[in-house]
């Protein structure tokens, strides 16, 4: 990426404006007018081949005759004009164009936008676009956009891909009272994308937080790659989460899948919050911008209202930060601060009577002490006691401790005077918000941020005994043969190839060699055939199991070959498969997807009724660490199962999650070859005796 | 209860404050400051034997010294003084205390608190509190109680258990913009409660909607029955439902109870909405203070903006009333307000350029449309339209369209002039909400509400062949036996006497009677020991199953006999019992608990991994309708399971569900005998076949 070129247009020293309008009801002009009235200090240049002057600027007939040099160039001009436009900026050295322009990709015409980002990168330039609004940035006062005004003054910056929605967010920010530093509009994205910005962003010195409104990615593993190594928190609200249920593939797995379960799963893997909502969009933004992550589950909520401490109680065990009771030394301390009946224990209560002092004294000891690893400080408005001297005594207090590790978080819900002092309160770098569950919902964004940072800084695996090249040979001899799914036998073997303990499985062709594979493998066996067309093996009377002798294995293998051929007399049938039969353990499935978005995509789950009925499975974007396998085991609903109930012993997790870390390398590994596949069932045996994959099945890409 | 005394208590003529002061730091003060300053227009009576005068009002020594009828008396004095009060208020034929003074039950003063209620009685004097701020009510300019000022005028009545909270919520009104008609601190419960205010608000005029903060009943039922009645919506947010946990019961189904699903349940079947949080117990109000209940599915929304319409969708889907595409003829009709680019399929977008007429034109056609049943309208505020016109125009659609049974709920996302417009659509009666997904958060709880209301609306089943004498016979037999916990066979005959389907299951006191039972019953069969001693009959080697022969059974009997006496050789043994051994089914389990704010409640639940490893259970308070108990079988998350899955035949619901229906109606039946029981399990099999109970246990309440 060229760091340099999205500076300049995102920071530019001049900016000029093609289809700069004299008349006040066109975009050519609201543009112009928006970026004097927004306080713009660097050079304007209005281009209009007909007008002399826009708004009291000279004009230009083209950027070549503007004098000096031009870092970035708004675009208003209908779509068609566009190409020269940019044609002309490359020749003058524009940076950047910020193309409000619409008519492209939106509207079907995705050639028209191709040529433009072809044209822009044969002269390096970025750009912005088109279909957007613009971008507004309070560092550089300049309202590059059709928006009204320049958003409330704040530390975050905004990326949305909805224009409507950015500037009814832009105007919101003054009703709110949440500012922005940076509101970015990102609309068809041919160049500039997601990722770009986050990591253009994450380096700028305005910026200490940055939200995403997020319709669909271009490229998602290079959103991951960059929000994994942002410094900044960065927030995104996924909006059409139930439109995709349609796009479900047509596989087992596939059905699974839900695109919106894959965008969570990828969000996590990056360390990139979600919000649930645009209110909470709005309210994570406030506290990722101003206070530091949570780094334990250690919440202290200190309170002067039972009613109010209840309710947060409540809404931190809803969003997994259970309270749990402060030290015994603890409670000794602040129980100075409270009359008889308060309560020290989590929610601290200081009761009714709480004033400056007691907020002041309590929220000191508390935030200071080492247990604490989090403060949500409530307060709800009475008559006796004044909200904006609460609000200052919790402000000294924290100032005092001298703990800037940790995050506090305030709700105060009262009036007018609340409202003051809960301003009052954000202007000093304290998110405040107006119900208890709010304050904890945003401390438990602050916790779930460092949980994800920890995971994100996680060293990946080495994987060792791995075979690359004899599962692209197998999976040549099937493309040799025409085929795109591999049989069961060849998919083991690209399995056994990465390392995955699959049941012995060999290919007997006559009954004579069946009996010997039998022998050799040895009794109990089961047998399936083996053939390219029969994918239901059991549908069509091709499995036989349990078999423990000789004589039934002969039996069997003719059984087998007439059942097959009744079912489809066209088959091709390889021969039979002649397998150790497994001992029983608990069934579980892997699989894989080729997300649309995100590529090749790794999914677990119980088998049985966990899949079928509960939809019980987890995704999670490949490659997949050990320790994040080791999390997908536990955060299924049936996790119980895996680590043992009903006083069974609990299955062997480790080799699971190192089986589900080789899996995803594999799906990785083969994304050119592999479209998607399963391991099914899988099963699990108790600590120390590891699994078998027992049935295997690969759906190659069409070539 | 005595509505008149309440209607006097909350509508005075006249209004006494007993501990009237003239020192301005005394709530004795506030309380009539508060009530001159709320523009009350009955009479006041200060009550101080120490002053002439309180705040320009004549003062009088106790309440018998006023010369005219006091409706209600304000009381604010010292605990210990409260009790005499009473008694003068009863002689005065004062109908209602309004307690302010605390001291009482919430210190452990519960033989005062009592006291208060049993003199109250005597006379007919209704008690609100004590330990209460007070009532605020905007239809009787009467602020009796020490909140500062009258909550901005609304429609809703909103009564709460925490003081504090009212407080701050009372001012939180006019920066909410969201009134109130009134508030009611409710305190101590200790004569009118939830039930009695419940009952009083559904008659008052001036209440629209019921809004309710509970942190726990003191009669749940009493509640239920009320709130089931009441002809205006009644919200609940119920607080603590996380500090429950430790209290659950030591059983097996008591464990999985959780008072929280209780609550839960108890409201469900009571019509009553629940609120999230305290933020959507503001917004729910407004919706249900406003607008009509939905009566289908069928929403739909009208947008200005992609990306707000894409979160409504999100939201509908979240909040369980997934859109649908709007039938063609509507269709074709809406594609006359929207330029090429709109979409009219739902969410019909009219795209940005939408303005007073197209919102006007297309809110009329879909509202009016025999299909829709819900209407959602968002505006995304932009530069060129005008957001208080769109109001108008909304609100102008609306009225013309003459449809008054349909409900509407408005979003504008924007800044002041968006507020504005919001602001006067709530003056219009138009629930309007800052964000897309609160307006369909809103819809959908007219949704819910109108679902519940057709439950409770259902008349009760009437059971036949109940024989409830013999059920007290075999409960006698065991209490007189010294018994708390009923032997299996016991407990089969209680549950049979109540028509569910147990196996056949006969005592045998020797081997020879064993040997004729099983010739009776026909082979094969079940046998376990029967000593109420034993409970965990498996793990005492007393259980054995599939006896296909007299010489088995023989054996089994003395084997059983002889684990048992090993297992425990002081336990009383009745004997053996010999069971048919029903064919395998689907297992199921059915319990009770007796729940400690609602009594004998129902759960139910699949059997094995679904109770173990995912509390899979759902409850009802009992009696429990066949239709509800449908709906328990719907809702749980194994449900496919009994619908068929993978093929298998679909269960005997039908039978299961009556089966629920009479094993509620039994611990109803039997709650002064019965503390638990459980079914467990009952195999359920195919339509048709019905179901078995294989094993039951029954303890009875400690006498």
């Amino acid at each position: 990426m060229n760091v340099t070129a999205l500076d300049a247009l995102m920071r530019p020293e001049s900016v000029a404006i093609v289809g700069a309008s004299t008349d006040s009801t066109k975009i050519g002009y609201t543009v112009v007018k928006n970026i004097i009235d927004g306080g713009y200090k660097g050079k304007i240049y209005p281009i209009n081949p007909k007008a002399n002057e826009v708004l009291g600027l000279k004009a230009y007939p083209s950027l070549l005759d503007v004098p000096g040099k031009i870092d970035a160039a708004v675009v208003t001009v209908p779509a068609k004009l566009v190409l020269s436009v940019v044609e002309e900026a490359g020749k003058k050295g524009v940076k950047g164009l910020i193309i409000i322009s619409s008519g492209f990709g939106e509207v079907g015409n995705k050639d028209l936008e191709a040529q433009l980002v072809a044209k822009a990168k044969e002269y390096g330039v970025r750009i912005m676009g088109p279909n957007i609004v613009g971008t507004l940035s309070n560092a550089e006062k300049l309202n590059a956009s059709f928006a009204p005004i320049l958003p409330l003054v704040g530390k975050g910056a905004l990326v949305s891909q909805s224009g409507a929605l950015l500037i009814a967010l832009d105007m919101a920010t003054f009703t709110r009272k949440v500012g922005l530093e940076k509101l970015i509009s990102i609309g068809n994205m041919s160049d500039v994308d997601f990722a770009d910005l986050v990591e253009w962003l994450d380096k700028d010195d305005a910026t200490s937080c940055i939200s995403l409104y997020i319709e669909g990615f271009k490229d998602g593993r290079k959103f991951m790659e960059v929000a994994k190594k942002a410094i900044k928190p960065v927030i995104a609200l996924k909006a059409g989460v139930s439109a995709h249920g349609a796009a479900a593939a047509a596989s087992h797995t596939g059905s699974l899948a839900g695109a919106a379960k894959v965008y969570g799963a990828a969000f996590q893997q990056a360390g990139v919050v979600q919000a649930t909502d645009l209110n909470n969009l709005f309210d994570l933004s406030l506290a990722l911008s101003l206070q530091p992550p949570m780094l334990g589950d250690n919440l202290v909520i200190i309170t002067n209202g039972g009613g109010v401490g209840v309710l947060a109680t409540d809404a931190a065990e809803k969003f997994n930060l259970p309270l749990k009771f402060v030290p015994k030394d603890v409670q000794e301390e602040l129980k100075k601060y409270m009359p008889e009946f308060g309560s020290a224990k989590n929610p601290v209560d200081l009761t009714g009577m709480a004033g400056y002092d007691w907020y002041h004294d309590s929220v000191k000891i508390a935030f200071s002490h080492k247990w604490t690893e989090g403060l949500v400080v409530l307060y709800c408005e009475t008559a006796m006691t004044n909200p904006m001297e609460i609000a200052q005594g919790i402000k000294k207090a924290i100032d005092e401790s001298g703990v800037k590790n940790k995050p506090v978080i305030v709700s105060f819900v009262g009036g007018e005077k609340s409202e003051k002092a809960m301003q009052w309160l954000v202007e000093n770098e304290i998110p405040s918000y107006s119900a208890p569950d709010l304050a904890v919902h945003a401390i438990s964004a602050l916790r779930e941020y460092a949980r994800m940072k920890e995971i994100v800084s996680e060293p990946e695996d080495k994987l060792n005994n791995i075979d690359k090249l004899a599962a692209l040979k197998v999976i040549r001899t099937a493309r040799e043969d025409g085929r795109d799914a591999l049989t069961e036998i060849e998919a083991k073997q690209v399995f056994a190839a990465y390392g995955l303990p699959t049941t012995i499985t060999k290919l007997a062709k006559s009954e004579d060699e069946a009996s010997a594979l039998a022998q050799e493998i040895g009794f109990p066996i089961v047998m399936k055939i083996v053939s390219p067309e029969i994918l239901h093996k059991s549908d069509a009377g091709g499995v036989k199991v349990n078999i423990k002798d000789d004589v039934s294995c002969r039996d069997a293998y003719r059984t087998i070959l007439k059942n097959a051929k009744e079912y489809n007399a066209n088959a091709h049938i390889h021969g039979v498969a002649i397998q150790e039969m497994a001992p029983w353990g608990t069934e579980v499935i892997l699989g894989s997807i080729n997300d649309a978005t995100f590529g090749p995509t790794m999914m677990f789950g119980l088998g049985g009724i966990f899949v079928e009925v509960l939809k019980d499975v987890t995704f999670r974007v490949a490659p997949v660490s050990k320790k994040s396998a080791l999390r997908m085991i536990e955060e299924i609903r049936g996790a119980p199962i895996l680590a043992g109930v009903r006083g069974e012993e609990p299955r062997d997790r480790d080799v699971l999650a190192e089986t589900i870390s080789r899996y995803a390398h594999m799906i990785v590994d083969l994304q050119e070859e592999v479209s998607e596949s399963d391991a099914n069932p899988v099963l699990v045996y108790q600590e120390g005796r590891g699994l078998k994959v027992v049935d295997a099945r690969i759906i190659l890409k069409k070539k």
